[in-house]
């Protein structure tokens, strides 16, 4: 996090392009790349945009803000400009936050052509009369729109579907938001890349929504090949997980998502949808309408530092991060292991003593046991609830209950109907 | 109100004449009269009513009781009777309120030929040994049932359904139960002819029970053509107003009503359909199941004054009959506009800022603006979820959600799939 | 209860057959016997047991354990046995409690040929260093399982289905598991034969889990032919009543319970099915799934005296066995009561009052009258609303629902569309 922290990534341009030959070192990426003037979906690749250096100077030459101190000093996507301005005309191009006078906002301008500065609320209140030499050299010019993924094969090469695990990669230098995302699936596909999942998974490293939208753009059998998804961002705050559920509210991953969760942590409270937020806005659009959800801590707007200089490396926290790690693998696993099964003996119960699965002796039974997870699948198991739904309602692991559901099956008992049941 | 106050309506007789008389000279009243004898479903129109004195004199002449001095003295529907009676024979006939010694009741006998009166417990327990001579100076003979209906033709002539909105108009000098519902339904028609609704909106005016049986008789096309309705009474006391749903519970109206009043009134708790109460009994009958609910304050025999001369000016309010109006114009606004919309560009949101319809400057967003309820207008246009229950999932005001849908249909983005439903 | 607590019931045995003699001479039983080996679904009927005596005694042949002192010393099936065994030898045949030192625990172990003591944790202290004289003089060779039933004909002829009471008949001398049981069914019983029900009621008096197994694998029509049905076991102890839902949780025992318990005991909270417990297991696996829920007091396991010696006559409160009997008759009752009507008047209210169901003066009305029930029928049905559920609605006991029904049936203003409703 600390070598991906300090580049000036944007929606293109040098520091995206960094970031994912970053990234690619740890799980190797295939980078697409879209000219600039590319139709996609509703939107058009603008012109790429890179930044020499921006400065803004008082008569003597001292530079009073530059971005060399800090890369959220100039609103992103900014056009160039050399020009010398009056405290009057500057002031319509500063940025800064009243109530939270010590820290620098982030903005940002990708699709209408204008400049700016943004700098913290003392710092403006110290700038002067001017006049002021200001200086953004930047550029803008047709070039390239470039997002990356990651292919992790299922060992089940029959099953077409897909689990995409998704984070944004066009926030410059602030660590919650969006250093934990590009850590957290990073660590994430390291593990499935050790652990071979039965399903494919593929990582996706976006610049935020054009990102998501150029890949929908590109993928138009999303809807048939993803079998559901976790946009993952801001784990390091200080609030507990939360988890959003995708539009439909109760496909695989909100099920999955509301069974591991709890046991994780008692204060979790779920989220429903809302059309705000992250790339979940774009692969919950009603014409894909995905089993997505998103995977975070603090909301949008809830917590000071968001979107300002006070998200820095101090203000994330690693165990955190990795608690947040731990929980996106742990759903994951349950959308992969979770099946629908037939229950083959469902005339009464099986008698499970005599193939080995029950203890012999009646009359005292532990009723958290191994064995209330094997009647649990074997009520359950009626060709339409999921192992998910049966964790849930036995208040189980979802762990225990596959297991359980895998002996089963192993002493005949039980087949698959289906895998997931979206 | 004041006016329309001390009345002595009934079921039938010149007091509902000169009620309607007094109505349509504010909104124009079709008037249906219909014959004694007449067969309506499985109610038959008695004989009709009229009072011209009543009272019980002593032996001195001096009358005790007399329905000069309040209209609720005579059981309505009394038959004549002139007679000089002992106590015990005059007990029999005889209605007060023990425990609410100061009040007069309110009692009927329309179907049942008998007579009575009606006084305080006070005056009961002074009217002395007898003999009394007692006097009812009525008529009951055929003649003419009446109801008024007032027909607000809507904007869009090509939609053949219509909203109705309904009050009892047969209780005789109690101001919140009705004069308050017929003063608010003449008030909803008076804002309706200055602002005309996009649907066809028919104001009732029925005496209780029959009323709505005689237009339900007369309209068997009624399960088709009305939309939605509110039945409007008992707006003045000092409950909190409620909102009692249709028998369907999640009816158009109910979603409307549950949308708007909490956002009003913190302290808005809705009421399920109950079989007993006002004119929505007959609406929501199994038959019809019209998506009819009520509007009201207090419930029927939850307060002292109910159905007592207790039931005064002085009772009710004008700006909680204000607040009343304004809340059901409110609802009849959310049930006109709502339609379902399908999103034009539903493959990954569209693009908002290059129509004008989104702030260019990212990374900063008022999660309560116009911009939001855009977000939810495109997330929810799916065909199948209507406006109403949009701005419900959004927590946002219809009126919101309303506009934003109106400018994102300008912009080509959504188009109407059906208005309403039911 | 007294009687029947003393007697050393198992799976199979002479136990079984005085119980069933016992319970007959109240409710004439039907016995079914199947010969061991034969297979029932998945199960294969074990041999018979019976236990002429059982020891340990000292060197001296001081008998410290002997099963004439309580009937729970010796594991349930123990094979014989009789040795000269060391404490260590002796030590892996032992049950004890130590949380619990004064009471002896219960244990069986029909499918897997051991042998064991039962005994306090004092006593097991107690025992001395050994040598010890063991003697199991016991029985195990091919004989006899059996269940018995008690049919009471409905007055009904010509619906073909049935409501099942089941209770478990294999525990030894504990009285709240299940003496309570026997005692209860027997009462309902002797009921139903006095107050002959419309459907034809079984009563099942099943050795746990085989009985269900062998009962089901004999009556392979039971998924169409069970209406609905209870499991009853364990009422006499201290905690609430409870009812535990069928699988499927929204049958119409479901239903009637949750109408019936809590205006019965407002602290009545519904448990939801799960796959452990008493027969409903068996009745609700999911080949089977039938309409069978379970009436009891304390959950397995969460009462110290569960399944040990402190279950004993004393533990168990004749009260509140009668008052699970009641409650018992009261489900069965309303299961058998329980129709589906159509309103033959469903446009508008029908006028009660000329059929003399309404008081004639109109004005008041008790809101929990008579009148409401005829309201709430009227408005309910529909063709698809049961009677229970009219009531849940109401808020007014199915009896009150039930006589409103019928009288309005007598009336001609309803006619039954089906009876019970799954």
């Amino acid at each position: 996090m600390a070598a991906l922290f300090p580049i000036n990534r944007s929606l293109t341009g040098p520091g995206v392009v960094e970031t994912l030959e970053r990234i690619s070192a740890v799980v190797p990426l295939q980078v697409t790349e879209v000219p600039s003037g590319t139709e996609l979906l509703d939107w058009t690749v603008p012109d790429e945009w890179s930044l020499q250096g921006a400065h803004i100077a008082d008569a003597d030459g001292n530079h009073l803000i530059d971005v060399a101190d800090h890369t959220l000093h100039v609103v992103s996507y900014s056009e160039p400009v050399a020009a010398t301005l009056t405290r009057a005309e500057l002031e319509v191009h500063l940025h800064s936050l009243p109530d939270r006078p010590d820290l620098i906002p982030y903005r940002t301008s990708y699709y209408s052509r204008t400049w700016g500065f943004c700098l913290t609320q003392h710092q403006r209140e110290a700038l002067g009369d001017g006049p002021f030499d200001v200086l953004i050299d930047s550029t803008l010019a047709p070039g390239t729109f470039r997002y990356g993924e990651a292919v992790i094969p299922g060992t089940d090469t029959e099953d077409p579907t897909e689990v995409i695990v998704s984070t944004h990669t066009c926030h410059p230098s602030m660590a919650n938001d969006n250093c934990t995302g590009l850590v957290a699936v990073m660590a994430i596909g390291g593990h499935l890349l050790r652990h071979p999942p039965r399903r494919t998974h593929r990582l996706l490293f976006l610049p935020g929504t054009l990102g998501a939208i150029a890949w929908l753009a590109q993928n138009p059998d999303a809807r048939e090949r993803v079998h559901a998804g976790l946009v993952i961002g801001g784990l390091g705050d200080t609030d507990p997980l939360t988890f959003k559920a995708s539009r439909r509210g109760d496909t695989v991953v909100d099920r999955v998502a509301h069974a591991v969760l709890p046991r994780r942590d008692a204060s979790f409270r779920p989220l429903s949808f809302s059309p705000y937020g992250y790339d979940e806005r774009q692969f919950c659009s009603p014409g894909f309408d995905l089993a997505v959800g998103r995977l975070s801590r603090g909301q949008h707007g809830e917590y000071p530092e968001y979107h300002t200089s006070g998200d820095d490396l101090a203000f994330v926290d690693a165990d955190r991060v990795a608690e947040g790690i731990s929980a996106a693998l742990e759903i994951l696993r349950g959308i992969d292991d979770n099946e629908t099964l037939d229950n083959l003996s469902p005339y009464g119960e099986p008698q499970l003593g005599r193939r080995g699965l029950y203890s012999s002796t009646g009359g005292a039974i532990d009723s958290r046991s191994v064995e209330m997870a094997y009647l649990w699948v074997l009520s359950g198991s009626d060709g339409e609830t999921d192992l998910v739904t049966i964790a849930e309602r036995a208040d189980l692991p979802i762990d225990a209950v596959v297991e359980a559901a895998r002996r089963l099956s192993d002493a005949g008992l039980t087949a698959p109907r289906a895998r997931g049941g979206h």
